[in-house]
């Protein structure tokens, strides 16, 4: 079937947008991978009004009530990676990485951010199986073992951190010479006896059997280590998620471009939050973000010889 | 003394950019006329996204409890309505009715709208003591009592709906020669005994002794009628609480144009939220501007030559 809109995401963006077309009874489907999106995986959510002390898990959950209120009015496809969307006659088609396409006369874009990988030979085979981008998820999981966090930002150091509650030891590499961001943060790390910092590094190979149990990196002078570990932890920031589109304009960093309006440069589609070239990547800023697309979306539809 | 930012406006936008400006530690100060906007005499809000089943009060309230988080690290002036927005050296001055200013290096005007007045004598001389813009915070108060609601559109009905519950009798006065909006609304006002509807009526005078005992209206011809009411509710619409400043650009709607980093035409102001150009007058849109916008400000603000 052709429904009028797609929405491609299930973050703050994408739900905000849901709560609108489902109150004007629009025939929509949502297809996300994650609902709530980073959001899930927050730790402590400050900044998004009217809830205080609040993580990101159970915000989640207060967005999945209100989006329950309407769940009979569209459909919700959940776990779907989107994979490729393209025009077709009349409309637009999502093809997900389960197989599935879905068909819909508009597309919302909302599908956020992404970890960065690595791009290291291991990576790939053996996420999920030592492997994570989600120390805040996976940390405890990694009870009593060694583990190693990629990355010298705050994530990194966060994960680092979080890691040292749990593991047996927590090894920060990192490509720069310093690690870089809240100085709160470096003075707790420093003060560690569980986190060793090893600076100039780049992690080179990620191995093991079925799971990981090491990981090699070069010094600047060439050299290469080994570290025996059974966790990877990898915090070097994160992407767009907008991979699956390349019928729409995207900057250099491959941000969907939107004007004021949330329109791509493709008539039919918008986009918003995180996946588009807005600098503000906040849950606030996305839900407003969603909600003014959503409304010039369905402005759109009415305005189509088609309808009235 | 001298503010790093102030707040011009208590709704959605203004505590959304508070929030984020005091999570950074800024020093500032909002002047509010009314904690919450627009939003406090809202019956239900449906859309702002992880609210389901909330009034506006409610909403509001949490609003209110968010804040208190951070009550410490900022001054809040309430009940004081802004008057005269001016550039001073190093930043900008507001007055207030009751005569404070107050001076900071950046402002945020987050002012929304206001119900627009009918301009027709003694609608001012009555305010409070028989003319209201609000039929949510006031209906109760009408109960046995003889009404009118003046105006056309959606929140006219709506506000005749919840004056049936109240009132001796509701007439709708209005302009134009039929009623404008959801047919829901027409239907029930035309199966209605209570409510009375007069079209192409001019209401041309409020009047009364300490408290409003009628109207005046012109019809067509030109003949004009009294009503004995002790209650008029007018509901003819918003424009933008924008009149305090004159030194920023303005839309032929008198609202304050920005663009897509919430500047104005004034370096060091800033604004969000329903004062502005923006299409979308939405309590979630505005959560997104304001934040939006306040950080834009900490960033202009850091690069400031005496900051570091």
């Amino acid at each position: 079937m052709m429904y009028d809109a797609m929405i491609i995401g299930g973050g703050p963006a994408g739900l905000a947008a849901a709560i609108y077309f489902a109150r004007q009874k629009l025939q929509f489907i949502v297809i996300a991978d994650v609902i709530g999106g980073q959001a899930a995986w927050s730790s402590d959510v400050e900044n998004y009004l009217g809830f205080h002390l609040i993580d990101g898990m159970h915000l989640v959950e207060r967005f999945r009530e209100h989006l329950n209120d309407y769940k009979d009015s569209f459909t919700l496809k959940e776990t779907q990676r989107a994979t490729e969307l393209t025009a077709i006659d009349g409309g637009f088609r999502l093809k997900t990485e389960k197989g599935d396409t879905f068909d819909a006369r508009m597309a919302l874009i909302a599908t956020g951010e992404k970890h960065r990988e690595l791009g290291a030979p291991g990576e790939k085979a053996f996420y999920g199986r030592g492997v994570t981008y989600c120390a805040t998820c996976d940390a405890p999981m990694y009870a009593g073992k060694d583990t190693i966090v990629v990355g010298g930002g705050n994530s990194a150091m966060e994960a680092a951190l979080l890691l040292e509650k749990y593991a047996k030891s927590v090894t920060i590499v990192l490509v720069n010479d310093a690690l870089k961001g809240d100085e709160m943060y470096k003075q707790r790390i420093l003060a560690s006896k569980m986190i060793r910092v090893i600076p100039n590094a780049k992690t080179t190979k990620i191995f093991g059997d079925t799971f990981v149990n090491g990981v090699e990196y070069e010094l600047p002078d060439g050299k290469r280590q080994i570290l025996d570990v059974q966790g990877v932890f990898i915090e070097i920031g994160l992407v767009p998620a907008s991979d699956f589109v390349s019928i729409v304009k995207k900057d250099k960093w491959n941000e969907i471009l939107v004007n004021e309006r949330n329109e791509t440069s493709v008539p039919g589609i918008w986009a918003a939050g995180d996946v588009t070239n807005i600098t503000e990547k906040q849950i606030a800023v996305a839900v407003g973000e969603g909600s003014k697309a959503a409304l010039q979306m369905i402005k759109w539809l009415q305005k189509q010889p088609d309808r009235k």
